[in-house]
């Protein structure tokens, strides 16, 4: 775990997109940032009261989160001498860059001197197990897509939330860079060893009370060449109870390939729910996320009312409409 | 590639066992290997002519190949001295091992000083890309089997052989340890990267002429739970024109996981080609490669009559029956 609470560190931010680390953090856990760190020149904002390494620490910052990519891979000197300042003061410093912070010749040896941690989330910090299938106590579910990046962390993220708010138990589980930082847990599985994924994910969603859910944030997609290997890891080592489809109604072709086209939630349905199955033979499909942010409000509930009419399944976009149907629909299984 | 012809090091193996490395060379590329270099007291013989690091090289030898386990993760001071020798000597190294050649000082600083390379086979030696999907030229032939350890690297290598044989075009393409150090190349799939799996298959599998085959040594099984990830990323990056079901028919269980069942036939079929057509709309099932090891001739042959009948597909032992039969069935396609 990632000790927390956060300050975020936006440095020298040329423009809003470079801090999307920040902006995830800002998005879903607020609470979890006291403030911001800018560099002159910063044309980044979070809207976080702006502080200084000594505020923030006052303010009971206990990491400095680098929530802004590094231009050109290289962390810069300017970079380097907040980071450095942050260890000797007290912080831990935590980074989803492809940089490392470990690599840095300065950072680990003040880190080293002053008892600090460095959390590199891009890289895994944990030898895993092979997977071995051994069927654990707890709920678990998950999120699949008809493509990448369509709303499968978003999905679980806001269904975990409802669930916290209703007094339930649950965990949302990371599995991605930008999870890892929102939630201070998590694996990049992406970054695992081929023979260890599905082990990792057995890891990451141990044993649990019975009536507790593991929110597992979905990887990739059955249907995307590129990462379908990680998706069918989280599928079997998540042994999922619950399935939640996730589809982006306006997409043309599968994400960074042109020539493939989306499968329909019909055909993401009918492979996902018996692949599941090998591992959890009770697994079901609770419901589905549709992603409607291209759409007009009207053109969203339309679209909403369409697929829950021909899917028989509970349909919201957990954004626009909240998670509690979805959550609903969970309970009720 | 691993420079050929090899010497094959049994060091002293303390039974046959320890020597399966070299047995899977021996079983498949008796060519490839010049001799054997035994140490005192080795209780494994692959039956080939015991020779010295001189002989070795006298008869054609580059690489000196570890075929034999290291006991407890440790390589011996006794193998140390006679691995350094041959580098002194000339020979490149090679091992399948987990406790990796170059992580010894003494070879690494060897080998660095006479120019000699050490090929650990059990870890990738390149970079992979991310999968991009393009269409390739040239035909693909992948194994999928009902389980892990069922033949399909068995029934890769046949088919490859028997094409060769026939003066077609065709290679064979390791994806594990051991068909690596058989064939000289290839790729350690269960150690790549998890987003780089894909990637990786379609690097070993790139363009070629039309009317060439590659015959893609499968891995992992996609109703294993441990390994299915990897299963998958060779079925979207190999995107096979082919697929060969392979199956044993005495099998209870899945290799090391006592409470899951194998699927049958026709649920590998119903699940792996819809998946492979994912990344080849043209892709079929050519047919169905049964180990019959554990049975007696007459229940082998009523066991593929019985699988040929029931599911309409061509069926061979290609150890019992060769594997002309297969092949006719990949060319008729």
């Amino acid at each position: 775990m990632i000790p927390t609470p956060y300050l975020l560190f936006l440095g020298d931010a040329p423009d809003p997109l470079a801090a999307k680390v920040a902006q995830g953090i800002r998005d879903w856990s607020p609470d979890v940032a006291v403030g911001q760190l800018r560099l002159p020149g910063c044309q980044a904002d979070m809207g976080l009261p702006d502080m200084s390494l000594e505020e923030g620490l006052a303010a009971g910052a206990k990491t400095l989160v680098v929530g802004v990519a590094n231009r050109g891979g290289v962390i810069s000197d300017l970079w380097l001498d907040v980071l450095a300042d942050a260890l000797e003061q007290g912080y831990n410093l935590a980074s989803g860059l492809h940089t490392l912070l470990r690599d840095q010749p300065l950072l680990a040896n003040t880190a080293a001197r002053t008892g600090r941690q460095l959390y590199d989330v891009r890289i895994p910090s944990t030898a895993f197990p092979i997977a071995d299938g051994r069927k654990r106590t707890g709920k678990r579910c998950l999120a699949v897509g008809t493509d990448c990046s369509i709303g499968k962390m978003y999905t679980a993220m806001a269904m975990d939330r409802e669930m916290q708010s209703r007094g339930l138990k649950s965990t949302m589980r990371a599995t991605g860079q930008t999870g890892i930082l929102v939630t201070g847990a998590g694996i990049p599985l992406d970054a695992v060893i081929a023979d260890f994924m599905a082990g990792a994910v057995e890891w990451l969603t141990p044993d649990n009370d019975p009536d507790h859910w593991d929110h597992i944030e979905g990887q990739g997609s059955l249907f995307h060449i590129s990462y379908s290997g990680v998706t069918m890891a989280l599928i079997h080592g998540g042994q999922p109870d619950a399935l939640i489809l996730c589809h982006e109604p306006t997409r043309t072709h599968m994400r960074g390939l042109p020539d493939y086209g989306l499968p329909s939630l019909e055909t993401l349905r009918d492979t996902a729910l018996p692949l599941a199955r090998v591992a959890n033979p009770d697994c079901q499909v609770a419901g589905i996320s549709v992603n409607t942010r291209a759409l007009t409000p009207e053109a969203a509930q339309t679209c909403v009312e369409e697929i829950e009419a021909r899917m028989g399944l509970p349909t919201a976009d957990p954004v626009r409409h909240g998670a509690g149907r979805l959550v609903d629909a969970l309970l009720s299984l």
